[in-house]
């Protein structure tokens, strides 16, 4: 039942050969992606998420449309799950040194979508702030890459499975991110959320946020936060691609939150408009 | 003749899962260790640092005997190679969450020693500043973890093969290493090389020469360096396991350097005292 399929370079097969530098190096790039109805969720932001992370990281030549092709594919074989995929530079160099000559990975694995008893979407989350800071590096900021033994180690602070979340700081204690999703501050009607050039993941889920707000007419801006600023929130919630949105309704020494019409709003509009994306962008 | 052998888990083969966490997210440490005469130099320095690393990562338990045991055996099938040696976290886990229940994999791969043309140790090597930074982060400083990226980055930054090392900076601009490397500087007939709490990997060569600078008298310093104290250098080495030392004669930028008397002394102490160290460090 609780069974992964995976496929790499289009075989089914979840063996990689150890000279493949995504494991000596954590060089490679990974996706998230929901499948609803047969249809991986929001793919377009997900392949120009990828593409810019290869080109910041100088990757080989991807094949966007095998990719795309290869993502719908799979997505086809089920109604609901996870489509984890991760493209990793290829497999040997002279040590940290690529070459020219490498061939792009591709490894794709199908997961269950994972149980949630306590409804977070519905019931909102708990969540605390980590001690592991996120270091500052603007080469890889924004990027879902693989190196993430930040998160790890931020993920390792707690047990406690009420908790759902924990949020990162960076060094100067400004909020940057949950090690899993982005976080969302409500204040005076406006969606605030932090700014991500220096450390952090940029969420497929947290662009989609950003644009759902501009057509519901709802200010939005990016900017540094603390957690002066997430207290003063007069609802806070996190997102991903995999969860949608859930509602904040504790963090730990900071406070309580009730669950506002806002975020329900959000929720609501995320929802609706999970399919409506996923146009041709690598063509043009 | 190129061929590269690997072992995981003790069984012949150079395949992993691809829910091995190394994979999935940097979450492992390696030791690239040099094999003379059919041993594994520096083992116990190797085997310390690797043990700080699991630690440090709070891994599950590793059984250290048996490590040993296979990094003994490996190394006695050639006179002269390289053992790179990675521990991953194991596979699985809940996303970020590790779980206490997984088994570190063990991945050791032979390779042949790479043939450098130029002599190096005797000629001394030609380098470069790197723009790409270190990122501050204290928590994952001096282990030589999986999260390479910056590494990998700051090597694209260029192709000339004469040009062999590129040092790296952190964001306050602070010399920490090279990219493959550790670097000292001989200023006053002392020897100088960065402090490594906030970033960079604490090599074992930079720990051996630490060690017998101090047997040969020679005051030995960790310390912040600069560009500038780079420049004021008389003598500028890099070392790491594999290459020992090699003297530098040129930074792209900062000028040239003569190979001096205390570069040619650490070399010739560094190779004669290359197999004194592996003792049983683990038993005790």
């Amino acid at each position: 039942m609780n069974e992964v399929r995976c496929w790499v370079n289009g075989e089914p097969g979840a063996r990689v050969n150890v000279a493949e530098r995504a494991l000596q190096y954590g060089d490679g790039l990974f996706e998230t992606i929901r499948v609803r109805y047969a249809r991986p969720e929001h793919l377009g932001r997900h392949l120009q998420r990828l593409s810019a992370g290869c080109e910041r990281l100088k990757f080989p030549p991807v094949d966007w449309a095998l990719v795309r092709q290869e993502l719908e594919e799979l997505a086809g074989r089920q109604e609901d799950a996870v489509l984890k995929y991760i493209l990793g530079r290829g497999e040997g160099g002279r040590g940290y040194q690529a070459g020219s000559e490498l061939k792009v990975t591709r490894i794709a694995c199908i997961h269950r979508l994972p149980h949630w008893p306590s409804n977070p979407d519905q019931n909102g989350v708990r969540t605390r702030i980590c001690t592991t800071p996120l270091a500052i590096q603007p080469l890889l900021a924004g990027l879902k890459h693989l190196n993430r033994l930040e998160q790890v180690m931020a993920r390792s602070e707690w047990d406690d499975q009420d908790v759902a979340e924990g949020f990162m700081l960076d060094p100067d204690r400004q909020l940057i991110e949950g090690t899993m999703s982005n976080v969302f501050i409500v204040a005076g009607g406006e969606l605030l959320t932090p700014e991500l050039s220096q450390c952090g993941v940029a969420g497929v889920m947290r662009s989609v946020i950003l644009d759902l707000a501009n057509t519901l007419g709802f200010k939005a801006r990016i900017q540094p936060l603390t957690l002066d600023d997430l207290k003063a929130g007069q609802e806070v919630f996190i997102c991903n691609s995999l969860a949608g949105i859930w509602p904040v309704v504790h963090v730990a020494g900071i406070g309580e939150f009730g669950i506002g019409r806002i975020t329900r709003q959000m929720q609501m509009a995320a929802q609706a408009g999970a399919n409506e994306d996923s146009g041709n962008w690598y063509k043009t």
